[in-house]
């Protein structure tokens, strides 16, 4: 019944903010070892938000988000843009990014993103969003994102 | 961050149904080792629901559900009825119960039960809701319980 067998029957993975920064992607970055492989890595530019499911899926229960680790993909080779285009559309910022607090400790920032099917600065809004959590002591770090569908947003 | 040090960060309690029964309510039944105390044993009939929220607390996470084994008091010694009554009121059976299937085989019930305030035949219904799980294979085997407020039934 689990997908993972150091797991007990009947836990999930439903991460928190602060697991996400403080552990998993923390980790990520300064290349220590990860207790759990629940995390892929993807090229999140080279692949559309409707085939993560796929790849990203933990066990067979239906999901409606997913996790994976990408490095992001500079525009130009000397720039600080970041390149979010993939081959059917584009990944674009909306609202503030969040602040993300372990105890009264600012330890990372959460931006949103929308996904837009087309090319900038046209494209059709869809109902995907992505969640990119970045380290706030590291700012070239790995950035970890969660991509789940608009109408579930209030989980994410 | 984690309640149990053998759980990796970011997995939650979030038992399905088919779990509760197969493998928690099993194992207890049978007296084989349950891998994690995550489910406490009270006795429900000395205890009002609200004050299983500290007893059941599972680390420091707000939570809308609680779960607990415990027997079955029965109303006369040598009857089957079974006594639903603690000091403050009286739980009471609502609905169907509902069948619980492990791929097609039929592996427990689900009995729903509805906490009144008072005594029988009068009392005030309350928004906590009980799910009794019993074993299909053993009618008289411990029944395992979540609790939980009205309001949040749907996740239960």
């Amino acid at each position: 019944m689990n997908t993972f067998p150091h797991v007990p029957p009947g836990f999930r993975f439903h991460p928190t903010d602060e697991e996400l920064v403080d552990y998993y992607l923390r980790r990520k970055v300064t290349s220590r070892q990860i207790e759990i492989d629940v995390i892929k890595d993807v090229d999140l530019y080279k692949i559309e938000p409707w085939d993560l499911q796929e790849i990203c899926r933990i066990g067979t229960e239906e999901q409606n988000e997913w996790y994976f680790f990408s490095h992001k993909d500079k525009k130009y080779p000397t720039g600080t843009r970041t390149n979010r285009a993939t081959a059917a559309g584009f990944w674009k910022a909306t609202g503030r990014d969040k602040a993300i607090y372990s105890k009264h400790d600012l330890i990372g920032m959460r931006k949103t993103l929308v996904f837009y099917k087309g090319r900038a600065p046209n494209g059709q809004k869809s109902d995907w969003i992505m969640h990119e959590y970045r380290l706030e002591t590291d700012e070239n770090g790995t950035p970890q994102a969660s991509l789940c569908p608009y109408s579930s947003l209030i989980f994410c």
